[in-house]
């Protein structure tokens, strides 16, 4: 395994770590300039705060600071009560793709969708079969957009606290059994992005990790699961403030093949987005360098 | 599948369902003689309440009222951070296996534990591997004196959400893992008590059920997931209010030879403990007749 103790070259810092700082919204020009500050050589933005920071003006930045990206947050939400709903969800991932590449990203990660509706508190149906069949139709027709792109699609799968309204994929092992079914010849342009806070409690995980390879480990997120956790979506903890084994998911990656970054993906409403912007990103290089 | 709109003859009801009333915490006698008036046939009651009423008089009074129980909560947490503690808890377990057979128990219901001292807001240690170890051996050791008294155990497979805390085995498959390995003879002393909150989003759902099978299916649990959810422990749903599909579920249980109770559990402090306890229960019979 890596060793990450002498310095942070391979952090990444997905901005919505950072997207709110002492409870206010912070644009993106501003949270690449802090990351470029502390000598933070990548990030993971996300699709709204990039169309209101500019395409063009984000990807000039990143080239003037030489910041990299690990990743495009993001695709997916591909499940849809309707044939419109479902045309409109392959447009706006094509978009995406599109967007990725001006960026010059290593790959979409894809939040899958569930069942649609549900996000906004009324599921348009509750069949989470064909919820998962729109959302492998969804995936292959966006892969054949994303291979002539060059773009890899990277399938997140969810906790499953959010099967109902955000993603229906939940385990890597269904992720990679999506994987193996639109993509056999393991072609590098369709895998995963593991985010710890969505699969550390899977006893299949060590499993599953070497099943995926060097092919299909596109991205990896870290942050912490706290006790207790007060919140399904924005109660996210600082690397060892909770119980994730990091380490030891990390050797499974790196054993597997990832040589990438680690990408801190923090939403906590209640406590870090209500901090400091740069206590934030101190914490965040002070933790890669110890704990990750 | 049965037909369960006539009449709620296969109801039975968790007593944590109304054991808060308008708020306050409603004793267990109170609680019995309320599903006797809603001709309620069985319950499955707590210890803590068993204990406050008295296991006797609880006994005394079930029989009175010809009331059966679909199981009793709860054996379990087993792991812990020193031989003291995992002594402690076998201990603690023959005591629920004794308490169950006093009130003739079709099965005691385990929540098996998870990291220990998580659920108090610090994990005496964070390798959940070895939680699943010593949850393991505490099944094997309970096991024995669980055939001597001639009381299954069931395994409550328990949402991924909330395995650091309180039960670090997380999937059908995984409990079932445990099953073949310590009751390879399918004895019908270990099995698997299947709660719809739990495992609804489980893409192997379906699969697994089959796999269990009839001698695994000791107890069945509804209600229901609601979008948004607002708490990970006390927010769940009436059957029919959520995305759960509950007749699906209860198709699978019955070609796999279940043929017991539907227990309703419903932990639900901003809703259902605010409100009238034989509104609940009518509400419970109503959906029962008409969604379950």
């Amino acid at each position: 395994m890596r060793d990450f103790s002498p310095n942070h070259e391979w952090l990444s810092i997905n901005t919505a770590t950072i997207r709110k700082q002492r409870g206010a919204e912070v644009p993106l020009g501003r949270i690449i300039d802090q990351c470029a500050a502390h000598d933070i050589r990548a990030i993971s933005p996300w699709r709204d705060q990039v169309a209101a920071a500019g395409l063009e003006a984000t990807a000039r930045q990143l080239k003037a600071l030489d910041i990299r990206l690990s990743g495009y947050c993001r695709g997916g939400f591909f499940p849809a009560p309707d044939a419109a709903g479902l045309k409109a969800a392959l447009e706006d991932n094509r978009r995406a793709i599109d967007e990725a590449k001006a960026l010059d990203a290593p790959c979409l990660v894809l939040v899958v969708g569930a069942l649609p509706g549900a996000l906004e508190g009324q599921a348009a149906y509750k069949n989470i079969a064909r919820a998962r069949a729109e959302v492998r139709d969804g995936i292959a027709a966006s892969l054949e957009y994303a291979r002539s792109a060059g773009m890899p699609l990277a399938i997140e799968p969810l906790h499953p606290m959010q099967a109902a309204d955000r993603a229906c994929i939940n385990t890597l092992e269904h992720a990679l059994d999506l994987c193996d079914e639109l993509d056999p010849q393991r072609s590098g342009m369709l895998g995963v992005a593991l985010d710890v806070y969505h699969v550390w409690w899977d006893p299949k995980l060590a499993e599953q990790i070497a099943r995926a390879g060097r092919e299909r480990l596109l991205a990896y997120h870290v942050c912490d699961w706290l006790t207790p956790t007060r919140d399904l979506l924005s109660d996210r903890g600082m690397m060892g403030d909770g119980v994730i084994e990091l380490r030891k998911i990390r050797t499974w990656m790196e054993d597997a093949g990832y040589a990438g970054d680690a990408e801190v993906e923090i939403f906590s409403a209640i406590d870090w987005w209500q901090r400091d912007g740069d206590e934030m990103l101190a914490t965040c290089i002070a933790r890669h360098t110890s704990v990750v």
